[in-house]
């Protein structure tokens, strides 16, 4: 996704530390304190435009969300919505998803969702892509024993490769749709660009694996 | 695949002992002495109308193939294909993928193909699809260590399905395609049913499996 390069982003996240936080690694190991309940803790990492983790922070209450971005040109879009939705169970940052050793101590996450993670196409790439093995070993260090991933993208070549990381590091595929929007998976939070995308006609790929 | 009933078939099969093996269990453990050349074993379980095993026996004369198949009204069309081609290299079996570790010592089989089983849609059939934890377990008697299981498939839920038992059974996913018509995979042979309903649109997927 091309985005507008936009100089007054990071003002505007640095604005609003309530939503935004910035200097998360003080929260590792205190993450029950950040939020007004002590609940389940679900992250999505490329959050994007934000549009998924608002629906699914206003679907389940029940549940804390965090959505991490990098992209500070887009993450501003998703304080947008938190300013307009205001929800008490969802806050953001703005880090690398290598990072997140540094944020949270194992066990503090109870699931991972990445969505339309950008699939890196080249070989030579294949590091950068959120399904490569060591991030998995990223998340295996912040996600409870038995904590999941749940995984979706339109680009059959991610797709393909993200079912063979995951294997190979040995995590059990509980659910798997190959065309999602035909299926009878029900409660599916759409993303921006997976509107966009399936409305021409992509099949939208999902599975769900969990650590063992 | 509905086929019409051959009362004539059985008697076929067994005019053609040299072709298609009776009393296989006579085999176990002796399988090097039953081909003219000691080479590796790969075996396809449901072969139907024999196309893909006599391609795959033509095209790689230094493997050893069997073609099994429990419907004798359809694999007497494999054996009049394996009559015109008379291949030193394939046999055929009127047996039952149950009964393949009466038949095989474990190690004896270095390869197992799956082609468009049987879905068996509805869940209370599940035992029955060949890619069922009880014949994963059948496989893994008559395999070598690291063994394969290379299965395709147009129906996209046996395929879900397939790539679930497999993950929980803990084989490894070396290799998969979403679309394997449309996929840099090189030397795909087709079954007759494969060339009918792709030409008709239908997706084929495919996945090679390692036992560890």
């Amino acid at each position: 996704m091309r985005v507008r390069n936009k100089p007054w982003a990071m003002d505007k996240l640095q604005s609003y530390p309530q939503y935004v936080l910035s200097s998360p690694e003080q929260y590792k190991g205190k993450w029950n304190e950040v939020f007004v309940k002590n609940q389940p803790l679900h992250i999505e990492i490329g959050t994007g435009k934000g549009r998924f983790i608002t629906g699914m922070a206003k679907a389940n209450p029940h549940i804390n969300y965090i959505g991490i971005e990098l992209n500070e040109n887009v993450i501003v879009t998703a304080l947008d919505l938190l300013i307009e939705e205001n929800l008490p169970n969802l806050r953001l940052m703005n880090v690398n998803a290598n990072d997140l050793g540094d944020i949270f101590e194992k066990g503090e996450v109870d699931q991972v969702y990445l969505n339309f993670s950008d699939p890196w196409p080249k070989t030579r790439h294949a590091k950068r892509r959120l399904t490569y093995k060591s991030f998995l070993k990223v998340y295996e260090g912040i996600l409870k024993d038995r904590g999941e991933i749940h995984f979706k993208t339109d680009n059959q070549g991610l797709f393909e490769y993200s079912l063979m990381s995951f294997s190979e590091y040995g995590l059990l595929l509980k659910y798997v749709s190959l065309d999602l929007h035909n299926s009878d998976f029900e409660g599916n939070i759409m993303t921006e660009y997976e509107e966009k995308f399936s409305s021409k006609g992509s099949r939208i790929y999902r599975c769900e694996v969990q650590y063992r």
